[in-house]
């Protein structure tokens, strides 16, 4: 699998001779670059929980590799404690954070390994080869489909087109190009002359974080704004069009994605201005209704503190939501590495995700 | 002029012995309550420029208030010298910041006085007394119209209501009771449960600084959210109505507020949520078109960084547009000291603000 642009950032990915899951501590950036290496699910799902590696995709990613490496230290046990053990790394890595489909995606396909490899017999040392196999496989084929997503979506940029996005759904949030920043780097890599919008993306902000840091290294025009900025831009018509990422679409087409993205997605309908998602189908829960979504309440120090320092007062109570919800009817098309799927939702994305998806 | 409610906290002041102009340096707040005093209309401006003294009707009563002081350090000078200087003071003060109506209205109103006096051969000793009466007229109408605001508006508000606003249109941007604020304020008096979610606000934060700091005060049970969360509360049914200040508002109804103020309105429409804005007649600029306000662009700093910390790259570009528009048929009905007003505004503005309006 080649792909024909520079990889030149990677959140988490796979130590060969260690057998480590490994990640950038994305909460250090963009002041400091620090990797992390660890063969322990639980350090792995702290990391998770805590926002060292966040982004749909690259928490799916890192959670099986995480369970691959986890097997590894246990290939010397005996076949039931190294099965029984393996999958309580699964059940740990699934209790990390309740939003994001792709991370339940990954990990039912290495628990499928793991079942299967206890049905079959599987020697320790098998089943440990088969898992790693399988996160291998969850890794590249979310490499490919940023890739695939950046292919389909750059045919959507115009030629000097100015982009709002919001929070980081970019290479840190994958395993390589990004979903809504594939869009981007390969309209870029393919010579559009494109100008981006990041909005900062309260509360952690990855926007100001992350995605200025990502295209700064890219060499793409990057421009920070406030997430109260969006919507007057849009009303100026200094936004040509607007690209996001998702945590969950579901099978109606509503999009589950970093809070503030439903404000975006009224601003942009208001002012004519297409808005797209960017996402694998791997992002897309065909088994849930909206309303069975969880939308995961983080603690309120994310509010009440930006970078360690206190905004408000120390009492003050305050309400975390990291997620919001954007109506089926406020997205333009969503881009998957399938290709570009368009309204009406609930029979395009049965048809684009087919019999691909576990149940 | 007695009100039938506790002040309990003022942001700009008359000192009486000193004949200075005194505010509280909302910079500083929450974390200490810092008073300035000063005669010199310089650094006064300074202070309006820096944000220690903000809010629309705030700025106003603070440049009068300013002129008056600083008149009273030029009584023992040469009458042409007097008035140079004191109609000099008006221009400084008249540059801090271009989007606010009520700087213009208020300073328009102290700048007649001095040119009336000049006609009328006025000492100035006499020139200084007519200032500051004038001074301390519109800084009285403002605590009357807080008061007034705040009857009218509390009609607006049911029992029980959850009330969100953006920004600080409270008593640290008015004389007394604020606007949306005075809003709350009267209908938590009069013995309504009210719950306010306050938006931090960003760049300056002056929702956590400020309106939780306010609230706190006052015992109104509050939630701080951040910006991106207001839409999401709207959705899920969490909001009754929303309450925002303005910074001007034309002839045709459009609201000049802080920025982010336009999504909001367009989340409260899209969820049947009444939009109201609270402001004095001050506010209404029945000269101006939208076309001709002007939005004041800030420092990029002050998106870069948060209370002194670094978000993102040092080399990043950012953009800070401080106010945005909302269009008048996002606007349920705009409160003012004379009552409520509702669509259609160009009429109702019109036959509001009456011929009150200096021009």
């Amino acid at each position: 699998m080649n792909i024909p642009y520079p990889i030149k950032i990677r959140a988490v990915w796979w130590d060969e001779s260690s057998r480590k899951t490994c990640w950038i501590n994305t909460l250090k950036l963009p002041h400091s670059e620090e990797v992390e290496c660890s063969s322990d699910p639980v350090r792995v799902a702290k990391a998770i929980i805590d926002l060292e590696i966040r982004g749909a995709p690259a928490i799916g990613v890192a959670a099986a590799l995480a369970v691959a490496s986890y097997a590894w230290t246990l290939t010397g046990k005996p076949r039931e404690e190294f099965y029984s053990k393996t999958l309580e790394a699964v059940s740990v890595l699934w209790a990390t954070r309740p939003t994001a489909h792709n991370l339940f995606h990954a990990l039912t396909r290495v628990r499928e390994k793991l079942l299967a490899g206890m049905s079959a017999g599987a020697t320790p040392l098998e089943a440990a080869e088969d898992v790693t196999r399988e996160a291998l496989k969850i890794m590249e084929e979310d490499i490919y489909s940023n890739y695939l997503i950046g292919e389909h979506g750059s045919q959507l940029v115009p030629d000097n087109a100015s982009i709002l996005t919001h929070c980081n759904a970019g290479a840190l949030a994958t395993s390589a190009l990004g979903t809504a920043e594939a869009v981007m780097r390969v309209a870029w890599y393919k010579g559009k002359r494109i100008r981006v919008y990041a909005t900062e993306t309260r509360p952690v902000l990855q926007g100001a974080r992350l995605t200025v840091w990502e295209l700064v290294k890219e060499g793409i025009p990057v421009t920070l704004i406030t997430d109260n900025t969006a919507g007057f831009l849009m009303r100026k018509g200094m936004v040509d069009l607007v690209i996001v990422g998702a945590d969950r679409i579901t099978r109606e087409g509503y999009v589950v994605n970093k809070i503030g993205t439903y404000m975006i997605a009224l601003a942009a309908r208001r002012n004519n201005i297409p808005f797209y998602v960017a996402a694998p189908t791997s992002t897309i829960d065909l088994n849930s209704r909206i309303e069975d979504v969880v939308i995961e309440e983080r603690n309120p120090a994310e509010v009440k503190y930006v970078m360690g320092r206190l905004i408000t007062l120390e009492e003050a109570s305050a309400l975390n939501y990291a997620f919001d919800i954007t109506d089926p009817d406020l997205v333009t098309a969503i881009i998957t590495e399938k290709g570009v799927v368009k309204p009406p939702f609930p029979e395009n994305l049965k048809k684009i995700v087919g019999s691909s998806q576990p149940h």
